[in-house]
């Protein structure tokens, strides 16, 4: 294992790190970024947001699609637009596998054939729209969205344990790749989020100093399937993986409402971060809060409570816009039931709908950012000139420190 | 008569449809869509909403201008700004059949003549701000855009019957010409338009079985003013009048509310479709309820209450916006008073703002809107080669069937 | 003092009035017009609107900038990013008189230099961010964006008068020289302003006699500090003075609210149009309510009240709105208590988010507007070939008029 700051960040393939950001952070068809992205599965709605006979438009790497569940609970995703005349697919109906167009009732079958066209002769006409391959997988829909034939589903294994399955969705008005780097980037938890201390830098002394130790001692190591990174904390061994091209599986602290719920604990937990354009991607995460059935039950009332209270409150992203036109502060929501993700926001969205990294100071607690420009870079330098990128595995065993939480939470700080 | 599907769409000037689609969807100055249709009468307001003694700006064909009703009740049509310091006309204070700018008073006569600057010698210095010609007309305003004179007005007959006059006017945030297309575009009324039947696909058969009838008899015919289409149905004989560049003359039966207060039956109507700019259009029209003195003061009263029901129910432009979103379905909306409108809006808004017609799939059904564009490129490409365009005449004497009804309606399905 | 009117406004190196004006509306780094607004200092918030120990982001000439106020009270003004990833800055926390990023807690002093940087060793490396001069003055915040020298602070004097200080800072979403014009422009006020009249055109005779008077009478002078117009009127001179490059120090009589506070008056103002981009400006003014410590606690607690009643009205930037689109008319809004300033916004932002001088038709009534550009030209022509702009020197001695009232206001027509 080498130290990933020794290399230089531009000795992959000769591309700066500017250089290579203004190219990471397109999503579209035909940029190099949005073709690096189609190689992958991607999580883009929250299963239960997506009842059987619905059907709802959806917008994914800056291209549009109708998503829609079948009767039978399948879910299925095509085309925007119908063929004959243009309208959008999702304002038609469901019926069992297949969508009808409510413009002229043309039918499409769950693999895009045309089975029906009430007004022309010859059945469906030997027409055929494009279909996309589309999963539920821990409460989240996923599609493949390239031209070559998708890797193996699921991405990544599931949770082993036992619990209450918690899948997450909501918008940030930014560019995907601001969060992903947020993501390598630990000590953003130590002044970033202060949850429960009176809000405001410096961050006290004995949080500073646990993220101090972490970040002290973060190992990386990339490996056939993704990068570990373990960490030195309070007598054990953590460790996260990073799975291209935005996922990250770690054990998170209970953050707000729902420690309340489950006491001081951690929670295994993959978040992702899938573009929605250039200027807006979906903060996605799926998490596992273990128990036995009667815990998870007990849980699932009382989380039922905390939704209830999250429906009351203002939206996330409207929270955010007003501490960012300087109308509210943060501390004006230190009693928001996600207030985490506010704190987020504003450090995410507030760098601009796609940050300038062309005059940026780094330091040496960005080692983690610098280490996922490198891979980038050299995966997008290898895209640029014909070369292959590299065929990163499944994730068949975690790591150690992933699963087990072996250090001693009751020494991290947790709100009252 | 020949069958216009025979001919070859790109006949016409070597125009292909989607090459002049893409011409004939721009409306704005110097445009060759924009230049075909600045020589006709365009309707662009409900002449009820414009009060005598009122000014009001207007956007039609991708320019603003002023409106505004003289304390006798004529209407004018203006510049937008004034030319002094270019503050919007609409804004000032109309006085007599002048208006006079809010910011220094300089007054215009109907005619355009400046006729008072207060604060300047000479009177109005000899200036003159453009004027257009414009009338009140079956309860819309019309106005005329072109250099040329104007076309000999009324643009068409009016009504014969006695009766009820409603005029309708509403904003549709798409292409003009997607709603134009649609007019000619007989059997989308039997899978768009569901009304009073279970919302969704399929058709019910007699609903389908009807209007494929009618659509197999469909018999086209260009006249010196228009194009005719007549269709069997019903053992008679109904006729459709369509007039360049955007209005049917059509017998179209009742809807929604309307229906419940007049009974099943047909209602002689002209739908025009004036375009505000590229991407927005007034979808108008103007119909006779027939009936004598009594009946029409009755209906009236009626009328009153259905008009409070829709002002107290979501705008259909919403609506039809959140369906699109994916946030709500037309069935939550089948008690909406313009649930037909919400209908046709999804079906065209959800084309896009400007449809893309160069990868779409037309079928026989399509025959009425690939003679429009036959018709619409060879007067574009006529434009374009500086020869003359069709002068079209107006329309005197109505073709039969437009306006007896032949046929039976209560054969026709109508809502309960 | 020659007639400025009598000289070519295209004397001044050539440039035409459009010409001029294109590049006078931009005020963005780079440009002509940017670059002459550069060399002064511009007001761009309310004191009173930023708290001790508050950040606010702010945009002034098309540049995006983080504002801040220190415990003891002391305004600061810097770069919108934080320089290590990019978030804005007015997002974070301020402690003292530094500013602490919300990401990673970077801590800036006052003076820019970067002294804590909590997971980096050496402190704060060595980095500083760009701050600009900023002041409080007559209840503004003015700050300085010019790389050069900043000029002498303040820019002009302050109110001799003992008295209520009345700051107040609206936004016109119009570029700021249509309302820097208006300034120069002495007759708009006998039509846009009617207030107490019923509105509407023609100015009452006395009204416009009054104004014409006036008019008729003004002698401009350009001296070493800006630009002095004389008016005999009533009996009496009044002066106002137009400092360089969008203030005007004038005697304004008291409008709507204050007028029934105070009584029949003139106040003692400075009007300023503070770019905030190059479509959109703030209009500032500061005033003095003359008045003895007893009268002035008298007034403040009447003027609470009319900020009530302000506060509980339509904003006048959507009322403005609702007459520009003609849902309602000025008549709508006689109530409303800044009815003087929606006549403004009408106006101004009437003419167009920037305003088409191409074609306008100047009067002889114009004469200061023609003077301002005049002036205008010569100095970005100047700017434009590396010649030296006038040096605008320190306005010292108050024109005689300015300061004392010396004809009669009750001759003036006021509200009841």
């Amino acid at each position: 294992m080498t130290n990933p700051v020794a290399a230089p960040v531009r000795g992959a393939g000769g591309m700066a790190p500017g250089e290579f950001y203004d190219e990471m952070v397109k999503c579209g068809p035909g940029t190099l970024g949005g073709t690096y992205l189609r190689q992958f599965w991607h999580p883009f709605a929250a299963s239960a947001d997506l009842a059987p006979g619905r059907a709802m438009p959806v917008r994914v790497l800056g291209e549009d699609f109708t998503l829609y569940r079948g009767e039978d609970g399948t879910p299925h995703l095509t085309v925007h637009r119908c063929p004959h005349r243009g309208t959008q697919l999702s304002v038609g109906c469901v019926e069992g596998n297949a969508i009808r167009c409510h413009y002229h009732g043309w039918k499409f079958a769950a693999d895009g054939t045309c089975i029906e066209r009430p007004a022309e002769p010859n059945g469906g006409g030997g027409l055929t729209i494009r279909t996309y391959p589309v999963h539920d997988y821990l409460g989240l829909i996923y599609g493949y969205f390239g031209e070559a034939a998708p890797p193996a589903f699921p991405p990544y294994p599931g949770f082993s344990a036992e619990g209450f399955l918690e899948p997450y969705v909501v918008k940030f008005p930014c560019n995907w790749f601001q969060s992903w780097e947020n993501d390598w980037d630990l000590y953003h938890a130590a002044s970033t989020h202060q949850t429960g201390e009176i809000h405001g830098p410096p961050p006290g002394a004995a949080r500073h100093n646990l993220y101090m130790a972490m970040l002290s001692s973060e190992q990386w190591e990339e490996t056939d399937f993704g990068v570990i990174k373990r960490m030195a904390a309070l007598g054990g061994t953590a460790a996260s993986v990073f799975l291209m091209p935005h996922t990250v599986r770690l054990l998170i602290p209970t953050f707000n409402e729902q420690s309340r719920l489950v006491g001081p604990s951690f929670r295994e937990t993959y978040i992702m971060h899938t573009p929605i354009d250039d200027e807006n991607h979906l903060f996605i995460d799926t998490q596992i809060v273990p128990g036995d059935a009667a815990a998870t039950e007990s849980y699932a009332q009382e989380f039922a409570k905390v939704q209830a209270r999250r429906a009351a409150s203002i939206r996330t992203i409207e929270a955010a816009a007003q501490i960012m036109r300087g109308e509210r502060t943060l501390r004006d929501f230190l009693d928001h039931p996600m207030l985490v993700e506010i704190e987020d926001m504003i450090a995410q969205v507030g760098q601009g709908a796609i940050a300038d990294r062309h005059h940026e100071k780094l330091g040496r607690s960005d080692v983690g950012v610098m280490l996922l420009r490198r891979i980038m870079a050299r995966e997008l330098h290898a895209l640029a000139n014909g070369q292959p990128t590299k065929a990163w595995s499944f994730m068949s065993d975690l790591p150690e420190g992933t699963t087990n939480i072996t250090f001693d939470p009751t020494k991290v700080r947790q709100p009252a």
